[in-house]
């Protein structure tokens, strides 16, 4: 099995200034195609720890994958310094790559300064990896291993997320020529509303009694619940599935509707696959999450099809005037409240004629909390052609992270009203 | 100055399931504290991948933070692999944490089990890190640095971001015992609508011209612009501080309006900031964005002072119904229009009753757009007491990067209107 090594290079992560996404998405991947991520490391500007890490990569995998310090200002130092690595003094203009960098910057109205020009200027040694999207091509560099004969394939891309996903399938089809990817089979399951714990002692048998060649891992994340995921490495992925079913299917068995979808499969994508099907629509009326709700459903594509809008009712002027609320509801039971959630939910499906609507209301935080109702107290209201309903979930956690998970409990509500579970 | 090391264990990182937010976070914090992040290294959950790849740690830094792999389920290993590691084979029960974990089952309403129990057994040298929030506790061990008489500190902590940052405090703490540490010095500066190359053109001369000592570095971020990141390693702060004071005095007066702030400064902190002095209030209306521009603003504490709400009009209905859009102006010239913007911005703001507006309406893709109107068309609109203004821009990127570089555009034109700049 291929293995292989990703490093990310820039000061702004080992100063903590942002967080590394690329390597992330490098290695699903690298791992739907076969190839084991062994590390992954960050490392810093200078041009020493570039080379020594590098170096050092390369010894231990037949891929390595760097990204970023490609771009053209002067604190961006990787091409040189892969230049020096490899040995290879020359340089020469990239033709492809400086039309592309041409057309970028009529597009963007600013003339073709010199910086922008050298991004097109790449050691001769590399193959070009063209790059539409940005100044920066990508480059592959072949690199004997440890001195030896056998070669590790060296990879540059632009550090910038979507260019660097725009240049990954070239990065994929040069790694599939060399034709001896073997399978590496996930199958991750997702689940809400057990604790990690509670959800380990309900499958202690199960786990106990799985194959040796099944790894089981738990990922709890605040927006999608625990996701459990079986892991089988080598052989063909029909034996892989094949292992799995059985699995999968006394799993089901086990956790019923907690158990919501597969692989990736988030909340908003199991309702809204649901909604499609059965052609109905889904408004919110949101108050402490802010439009979080309203951006996780419309972070998919076609959301229209399904989702009509939301009212963001976070002064409560706006839940008596657009969603008619009761003023003495809120006098009586204040905004975070049974009462006051489920007038919202059914106030924004009135509004905005749909079959569905979700409403939230609670308290975030930091500030704001009291005995009866502390921060990260949530009611939430669910309301349909024929129900409205509201129910109360407290958590721990700060202002961002009760806001994550109010908004996947919501969501959930939802999901479990309109019956939605993995079959 | 001291070093460290920030190691990250977990398949779930390794095969892209999450991405590691972690490093980041851990790494502003030592910087702020004066030591250095020489590299971040994410590992498997083999034991003989996290032991020596924590020795390479350990041999290389005088602290090295582990997070992850402290869950109860049983492919957490960190706890035993670190055992193994310090030469301590003994367990004991931690009292303080053991009650802890009693109190959270409680509150969840779940049972004590011996899952959960077992969370508080920790190695017998290990010093304990009482983590208040979650079952698994923080360890600290001192492990002698390359078999020698120097000592370096190992910490683990949980892989859950908020259980992380909530013992972080601890850490530090521990740290700043040690007594040696020497400041680094960040300053960075938010720039927002020039594009990175550009910039670089803009303030050659200066950067030409900075000292030595001055390292810069260029941040590109989709949701913020460009930061200027200016770094000074050793010295005192106050010496740092008046060298860096000039530089931005100068950079002030190249970039003019299109530097808004400092540090960790986002737009729309800026905005939240300057609306509050001005005692004035703020309502969106959205539609590609889908709540992507309330939910930044209603990210920051207190958001409730200034913003009254939003009404998302994902479907042409909710335009015209809530937002009182004109059904001839969609006909005529279609909801992504000057035209239709405008509406929507003083639509908003005269339905919640506020004193400024922000409205966008465009195409976030993938599908959608049209040979005069293509994916990444967006026309933002504010409104305000004595204006009401739109503007158009065009992005390419993905249906994520377009609705990030969407909201910023929005805000960053209001910002541009309520004359808000780095002074």
């Amino acid at each position: 099995m291929l293995n292989a090594t990703i490093c990310t290079i820039g000061d702004e992560i080992l100063i903590g200034q942002i967080i590394d996404t690329n390597s992330s998405f490098i290695s699903k991947e690298l791992n739907k195609l076969g190839v084991k991520v062994d590390f992954m490391i960050s490392v810093s500007d200078k041009e020493s720890d570039i080379i020594s890490n590098i170096e050092r990569c390369l010894s231990l995998s037949d891929i390595v994958i760097v990204t970023g310090g490609l771009g053209p200002t002067k604190d961006d130092i990787t091409k040189a310094a892969l230049a020096k690595l490899s040995g290879c003094t020359e340089f020469r203009y990239d033709h492809d790559q400086l039309e592309i960098i041409e057309e970028i910057c009529r597009k963007r109205g600013i003339g073709l300064s010199v910086l922008n020009r050298d991004q097109a200027l790449v050691p001769e040694c590399c193959t070009v990896l063209k790059n539409t999207l940005g100044t920066a091509p990508g480059m592959m560099f072949s690199i004997s291993k440890n001195g030896g004969l056998s070669q590790s394939l060296l990879f540059s891309l632009p550090g910038v997320p979507y260019e660097m996903a725009a240049l990954l399938p070239q990065v994929i089809k040069k790694i599939e020529s060399l034709n001896s990817t073997e399978a590496i089979f996930h199958k991750s399951l997702s689940t809400f509303g057990i604790p990690e714990s509670l959800l380990a002692s309900l499958i202690e048998k199960w786990e106990d009694e799985l194959p040796d060649v099944v790894k089981l891992a738990y990922l709890p994340n605040p927006l999608s619940g625990v996701r459990l995921r079986l892991s089988i490495y080598g052989g063909t992925e029909e034996d892989a599935e094949a292992t799995v079913k059985p699995l999968l299917e006394d799993l089901k068995k086990i956790l019923g509707n907690s158990l919501y979808g597969e692989d990736d499969d988030t909340l908003e994508q199991v309702i809204s696959r649901h909604l499609r099907k059965i052609s109905c629509t889904l408004s919110t009326a949101e108050s402490c999450t802010g439009g979080k709700i309203a951006s996780l459903i419309t972070s998919l594509p076609g959301a229209s099809d399904i989702y009509k809008g939301s009212v963001i009712s976070y002064d409560n002027d706006v839940k008596f005037d657009l969603l008619d609320v009761d003023r003495g509801i809120i006098e009586k039971f204040g905004a975070v409240s049974s009462e006051c959630a489920l007038e919202m939910a059914s106030g924004v499906r009135r509004l905005l004629k749909t079959d569905y609507a979700v409403a939230a209301s609670g308290i975030a935080g930091p500030d704001g909390g009291t005995i009866d109702k502390p921060v990260g107290t949530l009611w939430i209201a669910v309301a349909g052609p024929d129900f409205c309903e509201s129910r109360r979930v407290t958590f721990i956690g700060d202002r961002q992270r009760n806001i994550d998970r109010f908004s996947s409990e919501a969501l959930n509500t939802l999901r479990l009203k309109l019956g939605i579970q993995l079959m």
